[in-house]
């Protein structure tokens, strides 16, 4: 079954401990659609400017990446620049020039608005909320957010986050929304909220998903090398979302167990690590679904007992 | 089977956002005794000053702790005193007063030297090798160290843990010694040290074992409430050894496989939760192995895909 994902395409500037690009394919629409790719029937939702070039267009749809909802408008595509600290666990954003990206209002092509799966990616709560109220028929609608939008738009993302089955953030954002430092308590604290479904990424150190009466938490895959870690909390975003989309999982409805949740949890995983292998978007020119499947059978070797 | 514990028995005081201990039993022996005490036969070596009290001897018969080895000397026992941060990821040292154990030589009752299981607790590594080579007939042995012995004590610290089954460290130290950020590098360069196992404590995410062909990675125990973390790394280790001396396991002879090495680690981690849900020793107080292998089961349950 088909998801549609809404967020940024745009272009990084990274730098790592190891190498440099000035510009390259990014932005967390970007990433959240490749790795739901390998999943599901993607469909994106984004806009980009006049500058962005075929062959990028064209890493997206060698991937059977709908493009219908990529809107071109005359001016340049978002830019970010961003420099990683030594031990890659802080970065500095050096550059950020929203460009076409300023005026984003997303608008879901026809063909999108019966597709059950909805992820939206970190942009304006008041938009996040326009999409989620154009689509019908959604078996699961989520999202992520960020410290400046649960800072200065609270009562909008509040509004936002209540029609929401899920809400996948990292654990600092999770503390700043519920004001619990605890996560077992931050995760109580945000079910009043909405959303019945909580993932929480801790990057290096995993994630945890929560729902009401259990949880499941899974380390995170130690990797030889991490070369570039931008996008890969996007990239188990698109993982976690594209195998629940795959195996036709329905929250609202009760129609799935935990053990589904937990192993979309584990294939999220395996995909924000695949990412960190290489520079920006560069792992997927690559990767093929039996490299996924392996990566998932060695997270349940590492962490059987 | 038997486990010799070396280390320090001392006195507390302890400072969290959760309320403050001028004075109580504590000290990485006291730990390490504690947890092991659930699993296995467990002989004490350490010294403490004439102001020991008698119910703090009796928290540690009751475990039926053999306390033939400590020693009991004229003065005032070993006194540390700390501070935690709100979100108790830092302590601050507030007082270090050696006291008897500025002169701690440990002495090895003749009852203690046949023992199959030995673990040394974070001291002078001369000290730890001394003990070692007290020993007869080890299955397993084993210990601890800090950043302290790593930078200054280097040349002894590689002596002495050149004969050592396993190291059991932070991941700081871990990245310390090896001189490898990424923890499998550091895996890799702590193996060629002579230790064929490397279980690295990652605070409250858990915990990872490494061999030279595998490795096993447990997320921390979610707490609603982390009273006060002292001694959780030590008691992460008593559960460990304790463990594997129950079951009679022997690493040097390669008659354990993985998964009982694995299921280690789970006892550390359960005994590590428990030792944070109250001040200082408290929850050992009244902890009964019932509850610890329903710990382990939830541990199941929350990893389990």
């Amino acid at each position: 079954m088909s998801v549609v994902i809404v967020g940024s395409v745009a272009y990084d500037g990274v730098e790592t401990p190891h190498g440099r690009v000035e510009r390259m394919l990014g932005g967390a629409c970007t990433y959240i659609a490749l790795a739901s790719s390998y999943f599901a029937k993607t469909q994106i939702v984004a806009v980009v400017g006049d500058d962005f070039a075929s062959e990028d267009e064209k890493l997206l749809t060698d991937h059977g990446i709908d493009l219908k909802g990529l809107e071109r408008v005359p001016g340049k595509t978002f830019y970010w620049a961003g420099v990683y600290s030594h031990d890659m666990n802080d970065r500095t954003t050096l550059r950020t020039d929203l460009n076409v990206f300023a005026d984003f209002k997303p608008k879901l092509p026809e063909s999108y608005r019966q597709s059950p799966y909805l992820i939206l990616g970190n942009i304006q709560p008041a938009l996040q909320r326009d999409v989620r109220n154009q689509m019908n028929g959604l078996r699961l609608a989520g999202g992520d957010t960020m410290n400046y939008w649960i800072k200065d738009y609270r009562v909008e993302l509040l509004q936002t986050i209540r029609d929401w089955d899920f809400l996948l953030i990292n654990d600092a954002e999770a503390r700043m929304l519920s004001g619990e430092y605890n996560l077992k308590r931050a995760a109580a604290k945000i079910f009043e909220m909405g959303p019945h479904t909580l993932v929480i990424k801790r990057g290096e150190y995993g994630a945890i998903l929560f729902r009401k009466d259990w949880h499941f938490i899974v380390p995170g895959y130690l990797l030889e090398e991490v070369f570039d870690p931008t996008g890969a909390g996007d990239c188990f975003a698109g993982g976690f979302i594209g195998y629940l989309a795959e195996q036709g999982f329905d929250l609202k409805n009760g129609h799935i167990h935990g053990k589904d949740l937990s192993r979309a949890v584990i294939y999220g995983s395996a995909m924000g690590s695949f990412c960190c292998e290489k520079f920006g978007v560069e792992r997927f020119r690559t990767l093929t679904r039996a490299e996924i499947d392996a990566r998932f059978q060695e997270f349940r070797a590492f962490t059987e007992f």
